[in-house]
């Protein structure tokens, strides 16, 4: 396939073909089968139904052009047609097609022409490259300009560099947790068992904050899931697991240690550090998306570092409250 | 669509199509074009050639039929024909497709008799489940009976049930890290600063290690690269990494606390700390696959846990050689 060079990367332009079989809506069926014979199409699976203008009318399925028993397209054509322009997103199109169950999406120009369809193989290296991508930005590595297919055996320094930047950033912004410790110096010097659980706290925000993350970027991937829904669905479940969590730390803490304030301390600190990141964990991508950014974006170093300062602050609040 | 009552989840056989169009090798083409009017097809994209014993002998897209002129099937016909049972699993019905350009998958039996295929709009179906299972198996989310996309919208209960057991799971693997910190008291005892930076070394090693996982998930579904090249690879990035942020951050605590050796055993462990972690987290997915597990699996607290365990006992190893 050769793409052309002015086409965006991502986009429809770039994954489109041109040669697809178009009929109008009063050709009669047979006449369509008949002219399909001899003609080198990039895209036989489905024929694209045209005006006199050259205007999107409906599509037919191939199943149906040569199952059905029909004189004229008009009969068996699928008059709801959506279609996509040259330029829509990649991850717009293969929405589309599975949405609609389309196997070829048809694009059109600005007035609705149709200049040609995206393949169902098309379909498929667009479907797996929005899989990879998530993985990728999920975790923090860069995207590579040849696309994520080409990104696993790439030089060792461009892997590297891709995967540094956010990493850096994410160093940056520890230092606010680090910042949390210092403030809190007098609850670690009065009791050194207070920072035994620090490490636990951290990572359990971190365990419910990827959750959270991950349900936010399906839900943004869904176009009809209420988010609202979802968020409130997220506070109740952050607070029945902080809870259960919650209730199972204290009970640890206090068997190993004998130390009633301390395992309550945990414990709360648990609650409230779950609910918090639950909820934080699911609004961030939200918050990206609406600022235009890559939803992924939001479970990078911002969300779990704003995810780690609030449970240890949280839990040293409850310290001091309790035990000093 | 109806799903046979005795179909596995995940499998060819839940998602193949029986009525699709074949020939012999010997048909003439315009005999294969003529027959397929009239005929209600599931999926009609892609002729299945046979022998006369039913077996699968190549296959012709419905473009080159109609395209190449041509007397007999056999002139056209794709002899490389890889097919799946119907107890294939779907993502490796998903990367044949891919890897060899088809869009639509034949299925065969035990003899190689061609049963039906897995059409195109199936292809769409797996190829997002698997996507929005990786996303979900990252963030050690349990499924859904239902499948993935039922998932979202599913009542809370069952919502709140299918997350809590990682979580869990995570909270028991926890204690480990939380006895690395009891072992060291002595450390924390003689020099409160050193507890400072426990959440950042663990929030780092986490990060590094979330990317090397996303490398290893994705390099085990992409079949044509090299698990050894790619881990290879891991250790010089993760030293690579690890040297980078641990200069990076020896530099940060030795401007914020004017303490080299507190700035240095910093530094070594995130430099250290991060190596062990972009390994583990490469190896552990690869190591649950080997295993017959699921390799997304093995991001979870399992991977988390090794790796901030490890690069604590990195970092009370040094700070307990460097200052006490």
């Amino acid at each position: 396939m050769t793409t052309p060079d002015f086409c965006l990367t991502d986009t429809a332009c770039r994954h489109m073909v041109r040669a697809v079989p178009t009929a109008r809506p009063d050709t009669p069926v047979a006449d369509v089968i008949a002219t399909l014979r001899g003609q080198a199409f990039d895209c036989a699976d489905t024929v694209f139904v045209t005006d006199a203008g050259g205007r999107l009318e409906g599509i037919v399925r191939i199943n149906d052009l040569f199952a059905r028993h029909a004189d004229r397209i008009v009969e068996i054509m699928e008059p709801e047609h959506e279609a996509v322009t040259d330029q829509a997103d990649q991850e717009e199109i293969a929405q589309l097609a599975i949405s609609l169950n389309m196997i070829a999406v048809p694009v059109v120009d600005d007035v609705g022409r149709l200049i040609g369809a995206v393949p169902p193989e098309a379909l498929f290296r667009i479907l797996r490259a929005e899989h990879m991508e998530d993985l990728q930005r999920l975790a923090g590595i860069g995207p590579h300009a040849a696309g994520p297919e080409a990104a696993l055996d790439a030089p060792l320094r461009d892997r590297y560099a891709r995967r540094l930047p956010w990493l850096v950033l994410g160093l940056l912004a520890s230092t606010l947790v680090t910042l949390v410790m210092v403030r809190f110096e007098e609850a670690l010097q009065a009791n050194v068992a207070v920072a035994f659980f620090v490490p636990a706290l951290v990572y359990i925000a971190g365990a419910i904050g990827a959750q959270a993350v991950s349900v936010s970027v399906r839900g943004l991937s869904t176009q009809d899931v209420s988010i609202a829904a979802l968020m409130r669905g997220e506070v109740v479940i952050g607070l029945g697991i902080g809870l259960t969590l919650g209730v199972l730390s204290a009970a640890g803490v206090f068997a190993m240690f004998r130390d009633g304030m301390l395992a309550l301390a945990v414990g709360i600190a648990v609650l409230a550090g779950g609910a918090v990141s639950a909820v934080v964990g699911f609004a961030l991508p939200w918050a990206f998306k609406r600022l235009g950014s890559d939803p992924a974006m939001g479970s990078g170093p911002v969300c779990t570092v704003i995810q780690d300062a609030a449970s240890l602050s949280i839990y040293f609040a409850v310290v001091t409250a309790l035990m000093l």
